[in-house]
């Protein structure tokens, strides 16, 4: 990164300032401008880091002619407002995930970024963690055999969030893995949910689960939950050679490789041709070391490295439009009574 | 007690030594016939009581005038046939979950032992045991508010069988938990699966989701699984008071409760509705001691109490014709893309 | 605090900003100098809280007639010429653990400070988590009974120091935590430990096993090592009615209360004198909610009041002097193949 | 096995019927007699054998002809006694550990199954458990590298025996453990405890540590007590090159083998000779699958084996010894204020 980059982070809430000192790290005078609504919070990212330039207008930072990318760290249906007024004018893009709040917005957006030119990537934090990293590379390896399901369960009494549902706040981050690691694009979905608690004029699910259909009995399963009691974020992974557990709880050993499957003993008996055996297998378990670099760093560098490389991001806009559109597909299957929802096919959508 | 019954064993493959073991813990010689088609398991039985009657017929069992009673732990596509001819020979009969493999069969054979005056119960074991029996306690108490949601898990790599997928094999023990605390009824349910091992002539689900919906939003989910590399039992139950923890691969401490829950904050300024915040409130964990008589005996001294006193068995017909409308309306989803499927009325199905 | 001290830190290694940072927080520009003999740490600290004077030279600090008090933060073989400038200067004084390096040299501090008329507190962090004050709280309420035993094992594969050994290192938090919640005095210690990695010209050992002798049979054993392939910490606290088992390395439910003991039933047959029965009992385990305010936010704020009001800081000189005293006499021990070390009085030593 | 042997077994407490079960399996018949002081007990027995001969006396087993083995399952005082005269009468044994309550008796027995050919066999289970052997194979293998500690905890609320205290109870698990994995011969031993419970003429420790050196500064640590409120079995084997961590608690993964260790980096600077740093490495996690046979199903089939060919049995008397000198001299530490206790050489016991 010989050509020093500037860049500014539109929105300082949770996320906003792990944006701000990633990009410090590796930028320092070059992460040069914040925006926020909130007052309170710029003088708060100002105290840790005098040199910024913060302002309340967005468009102030979007509209700057020195700066060549903006992170976008406000809420959802923000995101393509500002997106699209950053690549107007210009700029490389880091949107929070999910990208966008509807399936058309993010294939815009992604035409946009085309047209302009310029890097969009969506921010799958996950996606650059160690642990990931090191399923996907197991799964690419063909280790684990053929996959036959990815289960995922993300619950804890988590912040109720004012303009999303539980499956929008937390299933992107399991549904950006799921898609990162597995191959097959999936064919539909079903989904089902409740809202407890009434704060809004519409029904916001606390509770969803959500079915993803892929081809060949593939089949993948998200639990997302605001009002559990305990902090459950444990992912099997079912493969016909070995599985794995991915539990991010863990401060340790957040992958678990076992080596246990089935096997099928023909019976001896050729009559008895329903006493077919199914037997079970089991062997060692492997705990991977894990690279413990901060996702987030890994993420910005990479960002970064796109820019100047004009190579397309591991999390590009169109991987955060393959998570909005299994979003949208799912919000459509809780709002029908679970009906199953087709999902178009990928190539479609990117023209 | 103080009339001796006696009893007969129909099946003595894993679950039968057990039901044999606890009526001759509380009748001695009562417990005094055996049948099984395999020459070999008959032979191990007598070893540890050789005052048993042995057979490989079962309608040597069934048809013995010095019988009072039967329990059938036979494969599930038997016991409908079983338990009729026990029923129609004057036999109280106690069988094994699922009751049979269809809610005609189920009905049937209450209709059966209503005509015939004998006890028709289900071994339904969890619902005796110490948690089970706690978390009924504290959900009638009241204390833990409006029930939200009850989310049971029972995965492990787990022995295939022939005849049943594993949602019937598996989510019997969930449902009848689930019909046990939940207090209405279910009004529909949808199920997603799917088969891996080719084994049998038609696919066998070794891996399910089960949504139930229940009236104002109570909403339940089962996921179940024979291909997990981890053994799973854990059960959430999510009120607006409490919220229980019911984890049955503890040893110690298998139940407990967590005075969490989330509040509704009116915002101080009137204008900002959409600012209504939900905080979350968390309280003191409580393990409460569990009574840790093993189910089973508390379970069929229930059944032989029935018997003698003529009151209906916590797990009767009905409740073990509950369990079999959920499966096999959940199988019928399965079969049609996870399609909702609803239940008929409860009351309607007794006449 | 109406009236705003000024505070000093000597030390920027891994607590010094720790400190700087708590003392920020209640201070803002009153936390105004630092002192550190690396050039590196002191521009970290700079660059998040640029307002800070700055200096590789201690004395600059201690010497300063603005500033009201100091914390030190050195290796420990520095506490004892730092803080006696420090209260030679007037300075109120927070000292991290251990005290000092030896019992005469703590003493002496009590005596100066006393002299001085300044505050002498010790960073003695975990008395004030929400943890060590809920199992304080328990054990003052006299729910636990009389207490037989203390128990704590803090290991883990940790960085080698290289000025103290693993006792002088690890077991200050457990015996500070134990001298904290015990309230009779220790009348004596054997200690016995290993030094495997030869990389000083003394032996300093890595793994170390500390016993202290209480009246009437309470026995404490602390378990330190730097060469563990888990990390554990972990204090079992037994009483005759309540046990504590007390994990910090859990999230949440850091402290479980266990309603358990044992019980001696009279045997009936009074011929049977050596057949009395000693049963125990199990009743239900409690997580009671714990404050999680920053410990060091606590103590900060302590210290702050305490020069204040002229009140004993709980974490006071002599508090300082009681583990050191048992770290003393512990070397002792292992210099002297684990022979019994007695432990003075400790009224005797603040004359 | 093809010569049938005769065995009897000599109490029928808490262990007896596993020692009757597994000789039961392999030899049938040949498992003929049983003595307890306890009639109800004897009872029990013959309810699940019916053709075991009963008997209150247990020299009317040890002075069959026809019986060719005994095994001892009595309380530890009782053990010299019985093994003398079995011995004495030309049987082979197999006693409970600990072997006796004394060098001088267990040194005796050695000598009398000498003179008389017999194979004399010590029940340390754990060595023949899948866990242990695959420890010991890891140690072998040379794959931990250069020991440094041996760490273990069993801990749990407990039955209080009435003749032994918690060291001689629960200790020799950990000792023949020890013992066996380690090569070396122990120098010396430490040890310390507590009576909290009055319930006999003379005080039983409930807790006691034991420190037990080795030559080259390896170290093993003991802890074992009645009265804790949750159940521990945890060993931490430290080596230069791999750890352990045994966990007899966890269902599955009972052990765990950490490829971590510390580095010693000179520092660049050869004048900076107090500043070597010494860091950690770390790397994956192995949790090899282990032998799941039951340990007793094992050590008795080895039992017959030694007695069949004459082979020293793995847990021969010598093994029993090492365990008891450690017991005794760890008892003269107890009851002199936890002084050093220095061990005779092995090699000198055994004339």
């Amino acid at each position: 990164m010989n050509k020093r980059k500037r860049v500014g982070v539109i929105g300082c809430g949770y996320w906003g300032p792990n944006l701000i000192r990633n990009f410090h790290d590796l930028l320092q005078e070059g992460m040069c401008a914040v925006a926020d609504l909130d007052q309170d919070r710029l003088e708060s990212v100002k105290g840790a880091y005098p040199h910024l330039d913060a302002t309340t207008d967005p468009d102030e930072v979007l509209e700057r002619e020195d700066i060549d990318a903006v992170a976008i760290a406000t809420p959802v249906h923000t995101h393509y407002d500002l997106a699209k007024t950053a690549i107007e004018n210009g700029k490389h893009v880091l949107i929070e995930k999910p990208m966008t709040h509807s399936v058309e917005t993010s294939e815009h957006l992604i035409e946009l970024a085309d047209q302009a030119g310029v890097t969009l990537m969506v921010d799958h934090t996950f996606i650059y963690t160690g642990a990931v990293r090191k399923i996907n590379d197991l799964v690419e390896s063909g280790e684990l055999g053929r996959l036959y399901y990815f289960d995922s369960v993300r619950v804890n009494l988590g912040l109720f969030q004012h303009d999303i549902n539980v499956l929008w706040d937390l299933a992107p981050h399991d549904i950006s893995i799921m898609d990162h690691v597995l191959d097959p694009d999936p064919v539909a979905v079903a989904a089902h949910g409740a809202a407890h608690i009434d704060y809004s004029d519409e029904p916001i699910e606390n509770i969803t689960y959500l079915t993803v259909y892929y081809p060949d009995d593939l089949i993948a399963h998200i639990h997302s939950n605001w009002l559990a009691p305990v902090k459950v974020r444990k992912t099997l992974l079912g493969g016909s050679e070995k599985m794995i557990v991915y539990d991010d709880t863990e401060p340790d050993e957040k992958i678990k490789v076992y080596d246990k499957g089935v096997e099928i003993e023909p019976n001896s008996d050729p009559e008895a041709l329903h006493d077919v055996l199914v037997s079970y297998r089991t062997g060692d378990m492997l705990a991977p070391r894990l690279d413990d670099t901060e996702a987030l760093k890994r993420e910005v560098r990479h960002f970064l490295d796109c820019i100047e490389t004009g190579k397309q991001p591991v999390t590009d806009g169109q991987a955060g439009l393959d998570v909005v559109r299994i979003l949208e597909a799912a919000q459509t299957s809780i709002d029908n009574d679970g009906a199953r929802v087709s999902l178009a096919e990928r190539e479609m959508t990117t023209h």
